[in-house]
């Protein structure tokens, strides 16, 4: 991993861990590990980064994939949530007939940092019926307490900062 | 899969398809197996329907994954390839470093249209002293020609409209 400071945001940049097939199947196999007794039927995943870990994810785990996306890029009926960035409010939306009421969902992201997002996920999964079974991130920003915000959810990292 | 029609552009909606797990395995494990001899040491993956396809796919291969991304969205040097499309240009970029010279590189999409997404991907890749062994789309929309655009290349699609 290389870390870069871009306006003043420290970026940890994964591109070179998911650059290297020994170091990528092996965070993907210990994120499928976290979630592997938690019986889940579909991953969500925001868009972008989350679909690099979501979508192998949801294969490694016998799950479905539903993205996350901003308003504009699903084709059909969609339900939204909107939440607060540091820098203003973003939306994220989810087909509407993506998530069936009582399965069994895990949300997935490169990275952890307040957790605003993730938990935009997982309001959008229980506002389609579904039942948040898990978070799993590849990095966790811990000064940034993002498990506060996911406070009663099981939340899993693999590499914490 | 389900159609719509969105500004007179037919939509094939891949949503259904990676939204079943069954369903999404297979579509997975068949555009792997296309792959399976062709060595391949990196998937590149366009932004951001390629990374849900492309990054299972590297993951099954066991190779790295290199995501392909608009401008301003990968935080190190990077090297660009501008392309026409039916509306204007656009620009792919990935990390300068993403690719070693002589690596075997495969790239991934949801869909072959007219290949002008798909043949950036490989100058990118071709830029950085890679070897495109062969693209691979879980679907192809056979009426935009988009195999006569990646003429000599290997091109693998799974669904055909």
């Amino acid at each position: 991993m290389k870390t870069a400071t871009l306006y003043g945001i420290i970026i940890r940049d994964i591109t070179p861990l998911i650059g290297d097939a020994d170091g990528y199947e092996a965070l993907i196999e210990q994120m499928a590990e976290t979630l592997r007794d938690a019986d889940v039927d579909m991953v969500v995943g925001p868009e972008a980064r989350g679909f690099i870990f979501g979508a192998p994810l949801a294969y490694a785990l016998h799950a479905g994939f539903v993205p996350a996306r901003k308003p504009g890029k699903l084709p059909y009926e969609t339900i939204g949530y909107t939440y607060g960035l540091e820098y203003g409010t973003d939306e994220l939306q989810i087909h509407a007939d993506a998530i069936r009421p009582g399965q069994r969902v895990a949300i997935v992201d490169d990275l952890l940092a307040t957790g605003g997002t993730a938990l935009a996920c997982a309001k959008l999964v229980e506002k389609a019926g579904g039942v948040v079974v898990g978070f799993s991130f590849a990095i966790e920003l811990c000064d940034l307490h993002g498990r506060e915000t996911l406070a009663g959810y099981p939340v899993h990292t693999i590499l914490q900062y």
